[in-house]
């Protein structure tokens, strides 16, 4: 198997126009508002609303697959980590991470309910893939001393839910943002 | 003047009328859920539709004055325990009750969203009324040594929204809510 010699032009064409939709489509769905729709989508990706169409056939899937992509972007990014020499900043830097991503992340979430979406199924298996990330880098900073040893992951992941959804909620500007980390890191540090 | 002696029996039973509504408007909205409706208002408030609309002309306002109501309340709940002989209990045990009231007022806020109010006006003045006690707690809490003397108001607001978003939105339960404000509270404490 030396790759894929004799695929056509059409399926190359087609890899491209999804990648491009999805791109897109997180642009447009991430920054909220009422003008976000598939018809925005299809215009700023140069092409017709019957190609977005054939690729997702409603808008549900679409902000699926997008949802999809950022959870398993997100993974990659939290497992590359686990070979970081500072575990300790590892871990608080990722969560800084997630928290400056969410009001992107959570306006997908809502435009994907309003669609008639539930979340389940590939969502949520993407979702639960970056929470099992996290937990390894959890159980590392906490191995390395620098986060304490008696907290579990369901709280630590309640609370960057919650720190996520004050950012993104209040809209709040980044330095509160930052000082409200400060607050929760040091009751997480070990 | 001493009370209102003349007032006509039509204006009292009007009064208690209207408390009752709020009360069960409190509590239908307040669960959240497709069935609540101000005609289940009337119905559980034993009063016809026609009365609802006489004190409330539209859902949204019937919403607001609950939203009101309830931060009117949890601000005279502040206003109390300024006087409060350990401080940095009073605050801790005031953030948890907050915490543990989020998912109804959230759930009405919703409601009110829904019904096409905007939460401006009446409901944002007594917001930050509830803000401004809970300022209050903070510095008397401050002054006393139990909580750190380097954090302000915007921030501790922000974790509060955001614990409350985490313990509403994900329906967590009680423990792993306390487990969460066992770190946040760490982080705050002097």
């Amino acid at each position: 198997m030396t790759g894929r010699p004799s695929e056509r032009p059409q399926r190359a064409d087609a890899r491209t126009n999804r990648g491009r939709i999805l791109d897109v489509a997180e642009d447009v769905f991430g920054k909220g508002g009422e003008s976000a729709s598939t018809e925005e989508v299809a215009r700023l990706a140069g092409v017709g609303i019957a190609t977005v169409f054939r690729h997702f056939p409603t808008k549900a899937t679409l902000l699926e697959a997008v949802l999809v992509r950022r959870f398993d972007r997100l993974r990659e990014q939290a497992e590359a980590l686990l070979d970081a020499a500072d575990p300790g900043e590892a871990f608080f830097d990722f969560f800084r991470l997630l928290v400056a991503d969410a009001a992107t992340k959570i306006a997908i979430g809502e435009a994907l309910l309003d669609a008639g979406g539930d979340g389940d199924g590939d969502t949520a298996e993407a979702a639960n893939g970056l929470r099992r990330a996290v937990g390894g880098l959890l159980r590392q900073a906490q191995q390395s001393g620098a986060v304490r040893g008696d907290i579990e992951l369901p709280e630590v992941y309640a609370l960057l839910v919650g720190t996520s959804r004050a950012a993104a909620h209040a809209r709040l500007d980044e330095e509160i943002v930052a000082r409200m980390l400060v607050i929760v890191f040091d009751g997480l540090r070990g």
